[in-house]
C-alpha cells in the first residue's frame, strides 16, 4: 500500500462515519416527519438497509467535487446522503427473489430475508421517496434553484432511462425474455445506465452544490462517465475472480446466469487494460483543476484496485 | 343523476382525457430522456400501468384547486399527472403477490399479471422517480422555489409517514406480522397515510401552483384532509356493497383477510353517516371561498356517491 493510498483509505473511513452519522439521522424514530409517527417494521427494514455498511463512495464523490469547487459542510453530506438512499433502495429491490434472488448482502441477510418480500419493496419504495425528500429539503441548500436541480439529476440518473432501465436490460440480458447475444456497445450502455448514471451524478451533485461554471461540471461530469464505466469493468473482474468471502455475496452469478459480461468478450487481461484507459480518461477529464482534484484522480483508482 | 352532477361528471372526464393526453405524452417512445433510450418491456409496463383508465381524480383535484387561485395551463396539469404517476406507482406495487396479490385492476390483468414480477417492480419504481422528475422540471414552473415545495409536498405525503408508510401499516392489519386489533383512531390514522395522504397533497399542489397564501392553503388542505377520509369510507361501504363486475376488482377483500374497516366498528348505516359529517367538513373548510370553490365541493360529494 502506498502512503497515498492509505492516505485517500484514512478519508474515505472518515467520510463514511459522517455518512452513517447523516442517515442514522434522517432514519431516526425520533425524527420530523409531518404529523404521522413512522411504522416501526417498516422503519427497521429501512434502517437494515441503509445503516451499518458499505463504502459510502458515492456519497465521498459528491463531498470531494464539491470541495473541489469550495463548497464545504452540511450540503454536500445531506446530497450524498441522499443518492446513498437511492443506491441502497436499488440494492433492496435488486435482491428481491423475482430479480437476483440474493440471500447476502454485505455479508448479512437481504432486506427480503431478514423481513419478508412485502416489507423489503416497501422499504426499497420508502428509501427512494426519502432521497427525493431529503434532496428537496431547505436544510440541504438554502437555493431552491439548486435544490430543484439535484432532484431533477437524480430523477434522471435513476429512473427509465438509468439506473431502472439499466436493471431491466440486465435482467432481459439473462435471457429471461427470450434470448439476447448483446455485444460490447450494448453492454455498455447497460452498464452506463445500471450503475454509471447514479456514480455520474454522485460527483455531478457535487458540481451543483459548488455552483460550477458548465465547462467545470461538464469535465466533472466526464470524470464521473469514466469512473462509472471503471467501476462496472472492475466489479466484473472481481465478479470473476474474488471469492464470495470477500464480497460478502454470491460471486460468479453472471456466469451462471449466462449473462455476457465485458470480461468475456475483452478477456480478463483485455478488461485490465480497458480499466486502465479509464483511469487515464478520468485523469484526463480532471486536468484543468491541477493538484486541487489528486482526491478524485485517488478515487478512480481505488475504484479499479478496490477487493470487495 | 341531477344537473349538478352531470355537469361535474362531464368536466371530471374532460379532465381526465387531457391528464391522460399528458402522460402519453410523459411516457412516449419518442420523449427526450438524456441520451439512454429507453428499455421497451419497461416503458410497455409503465404505459400499462399509467394509460387508458382511471377517473384521474388526484390531477382533477390539483386542476380545480389551482384554478381557484387563478392558476391555469400546463402547470397543474403536469403537476397533478405527476400526483397521477406516483398513485400508479402505488397501485402496481400493492397489487403485488406478496402484497394484494390481485390479478385485476380497472377490468384489465394487473402489471404483473400482463408482464412478469420483476418487470411490475422496475415498473412502479420507475413511474414513482417520473413522479418526482415531472414535478423539479422546469417545464411544470418557472419558480424553482415553487417546484422545490411540490417535490417535498409528494415525498412527504408518499414516503415512510405517508402512503407507504399506511401500506405497511395494512399489511400488518392483515395480521400477517402478529395478531392487530385496531381501534377506529389507527383505523383512521392508516387510513389518512394510505390513501388521505396523496389525495390532500393533490388539492395542496393546486394551492402552491397558485401561490395561495397560508391561511388559504391551510383551508384548502383541510378540504383535502376531509375529502381524503370521507374517500376511504366510501371505499369501505363500495368494498362491502358493491359487486366485482362493477369495481372492475376483487370485492370484500378486507373481510376475506379479517381486516377491521370503519365499516365494521361503525355499521353500514354508521359509515354512511360519517360520510356526510366528512362531506359538511370539507364544506366548511371552503366556506371562505364562495361561489368559486362550487367544483370542490361537488368533487367530495362525487367521491362519497361514486359507484366504482
Amino acid at each position: 500500500m502506498t502512503p497515498s493510498t492509505s492516505t485517500f483509505s484514512a478519508r474515505l473511513n472518515q467520510t463514511a462515519k459522517l455518512v452513517e452519522a447523516t442517515l442514522e439521522a434522517l432514519l431516526a424514530d425520533n425524527a420530523r416527519h409531518g404529523e404521522a409517527a413512522r411504522p416501526a417494521r417498516l422503519m427497521a427494514a429501512m434502517r437494515h438497509a441503509a445503516l451499518g455498511g458499505g463504502k459510502r463512495l458515492r456519497p465521498f464523490l459528491t463531498i470531494e467535487a464539491a470541495r473541489l469547487f469550495g463548497s464545504e459542510g452540511q450540503g454536500a453530506l445531506r446530497a450524498g446522503s441522499a443518492v446513498e438512499l437511492l443506491h441502497c433502495y436499488s440494492l433492496v429491490h435488486d435482491d428481491l427473489p423475482s430479480m437476483d434472488d440474493d440471500d447476502l448482502r454485505r455479508g448479512r441477510p437481504t432486506v427480503h430475508r431478514a423481513y419478508d418480500e412485502a416489507t423489503a419493496i416497501l422499504a426499497g419504495d420508502a428509501l427512494q421517496t426519502l432521497a427525493f425528500e431529503v434532496l428537496a429539503s431547505p436544510e440541504t441548500d438554502a437555493d431552491p434553484a439548486l435544490r430543484s436541480d439535484l432532484v431533477l439529476g437524480l430523477a434522471r440518473a435513476s429512473g427509465l432511462g438509468g439506473m431502472v432501465g439499466g436493471q431491466m436490460l440486465d435482467l432481459s440480458a439473462e435471457g429471461r425474455y427470450g434470448s439476447v447475444a448483446m455485444d460490447e456497445a450494448e453492454i455498455r450502455r447497460l452498464q452506463m445506465m445500471k450503475t454509471g448514471a447514479i456514480l455520474t451524478f454522485s460527483v455531478e451533485a457535487g458540481a451543483i452544490l459548488g455552483r460550477a461554471d458548465a465547462s467545470a461540471r461538464r469535465s466533472v461530469v466526464e470524470y464521473g462517465r469514466a469512473l462509472g464505466a471503471a467501476f462496472q469493468v472492475a466489479d466484473d473482474i472481481l465478479d470473476r475472480e474474488a471469492s464470495a468471502e470477500a464480497l460478502g455475496k454470491r460471486t460468479g452469478k453472471d456466469r451462471e446466469k449466462g449473462k455476457a459480461t465485458l470480461v468475456d468478450l475483452l478477456g480478463l487481461e483485455g478488461a485490465k487494460r480497458e480499466c486502465g484507459r479509464l483511469v487515464e480518461q478520468a485523469d484526463a477529464a480532471l486536468a484543468g483543476f491541477g493538484e486541487k482534484a489528486q482526491i478524485l484522480r485517488e478515487a478512480v483508482r481505488f475504484v479499479v484496485e478496490r477487493e470487495v
